[in-house]
């Protein structure tokens, strides 16, 4: 709904929540003063928090229910079970017009489940995909999907990396940001049939997204294209590798500087220099993660984050909002329906 | 063939080779004086290479030919139009008997479907995997498959786990290895099929395999398991994606220091300590590739390491001789083969 900036926010999301939630939202509130939020969880343990910021608690409605989905909910029970949990009636608010999109730090697997069921998708996509902003050595990159699909077909990527480039262009301010697909590079294998098909069609179709081709996962951190478009379970795996090895490097690091004097030494001589480079691989920083292709703006907090993490999150959201992002991705696909994809030989051919 | 250490040589294969390839042996036979090898390639450039080295030259024996495999050969035309290549030749050695395994840095399809075609996998194995160990924050893990495979049954995946045990035993020296299948960790999907069916097996089965269930690629770089089992797809690019977050916060941090007076002066006193911690990333010190499951030892260096690299290629290939490998594989496989299944429900139920 165009002009409508109210968010709506499960409160009870998230392993610190509903403080977390509450003092992310005062962060947040202080980046967009112009924000509405839709509170939902449970009032006697919102309304105390809530009365600490008075500014904030101008621009919050508190929508009491005593529901909730738990980490430990299987996405079924979620699904038919809690149809009255501060997550559901928070989606719910998007569907009736009354906010515009959705933040919640909570069941990652419910909050999609339940996302699809009430929002749908957008007309032209079969599948929603998460996506996410990683840091790289030039530029942040654009990942998707990190998880919603398993298995996903040529469609599906294609339409992953229209919703990408959107993206891309909405959150990175890029104005023809480039994608690629992430493929094995050995000589004799060049990865499954619903790459290799992807690829034909993306550099076969009119679109203007600017298509580099294949790309391999030391491609994700040197920051070769803007966009990277994989399935959700290759996805999720590269993500996961990415922060495992940040963090094995981050303790190696820490542990070398502290097993000599002169480690110590110069380690707190360049603790500034330090503590830049730290910030560069914060997770907090990139917290967020958008659920694309849904009727409706669906941010997914990390659930082990903190309030400025969650702030974050928040800002995620408004900035997709006040972009109308879903607009330009519409726009996309119904030009992709309406212009049948050119299979020239001369286009087809492999980079 | 028991007793036998000769190994086969590609001397052709790598971006700086033979020269590489000599300075690489001559290193090797440093640490392994039994060795014995049988060089493939162009003799007029061998010949003079060897010629610097004279207890080298008493433990190579050169076999000339003209003809070689190169990177931008397709592996159809390798296998079928480069029967006389240095890399071809090195592989039938090792079928002959002459020699009881080959390292190659050429070409990482060519030689797979060489060593595939002429030394035929092990009984009880359907397709070869590609093993190598990497650096995490505890010991060191060994990951398979790493781009041989890039669709997998939950049969070659416990195959795979078998192999990967062994070689994890054998190489990493550890009496009971514990083996993740690498998965995704969102509660409403819980990955494929094949890992599924794989990981209810490996459960099941009465190998005295220390299983540890499904992990996820954060755990890769936590050391949380000994041996990551995954299809060739997703361990091409989680390994590839590891190598590209490891140069990315390498390049940043070499930034980071260079950025302020305090940040150079910090580094210069943390010199000794920095490089130990970049050592322990070293790609060189982690060089070599084992094509798992084929009758003989199969180990690819990588194309672009150095003769310090190869020469740790030459080692893992020099150490599965030793320690007979292929005959701990044969012997689990066996056991497996003659074993049925068991499918307990105590046993399947999920960890």
């Amino acid at each position: 709904m165009s002009g409508n900036l109210n968010i709506s926010i499960d409160a009870m999301g998230g392993d610190c929540a509903p403080d977390m939630v509450i003092e992310g939202l005062e962060l947040a509130r202080q980046g967009h003063p112009n924000a509405k939020f839709l509170v939902f969880g449970d009032e006697q343990r919102i309304a105390p928090l809530l009365s600490k910021f008075t500014e904030l608690s101008k621009c919050c409605e508190i929508r009491h229910t005593d529901e909730m989905v738990t980490n430990e909910d299987k996405v079924a029970t979620a699904l038919r079970g809690k149809r009255n949990s501060s997550m559901r009636l928070a989606i719910n608010a998007v569907k009736d017009g009354e906010a515009a999109g959705i933040v919640s730090a909570g069941n990652t697997g419910a909050l999609m489940a339940m996302a699809k069921f009430v929002l749908r998708t957008l007309p032209g996509i079969d599948r929603p995909a998460i996506a996410t902003v990683l840091p790289t050595q030039k530029e942040d990159v654009v990942m998707l999907d990190l998880g919603a699909n398993v298995d996903c077909s040529a469609e599906n990527l294609v339409q992953f990396a229209v919703m990408g480039e959107v993206f891309a262009r909405n959150v990175l301010g890029l104005s023809k940001p480039s994608v690629g697909i992430l493929n094995i590079g050995e000589e004799e294998l060049k990865g499954n049939d619903a790459v290799q098909s992807a690829s034909t069609t993306l550099q076969a179709i009119d679109l203007p997204i600017s298509f580099y081709g294949f790309v391999e996962g030391d491609d994700i951190g040197a920051g070769t294209v803007d966009v990277v478009v994989t399935d959700g379970f290759t996805g999720n795996i590269a993500l996961k590798t990415a922060e495992g090895t940040a963090q094995m490097m981050g303790v190696l690091l820490k542990e070398a500087f502290q097993n000599s004097l002169l480690g110590k030494l110069g380690g707190f001589l360049a603790m500034p220099a330090l503590k830049k480079f730290k910030a560069k691989f914060d997770p907090r920083q990139h917290n967020g993660a958008m659920f694309l292709g849904l009727n409706g703006i669906c941010v997914k907090s990390h659930g082990g984050t903190d309030a400025f993490g969650f702030s974050h999150a928040v800002g995620v959201a408004m900035d997709l909002l006040n972009r109308n992002i879903n607009e330009d991705i519409k726009a996309d696909l119904e030009w992709l329906a309406t212009h049948p994809v050119t299979t020239d030989t001369d286009l087809v051919e492999e980079k």
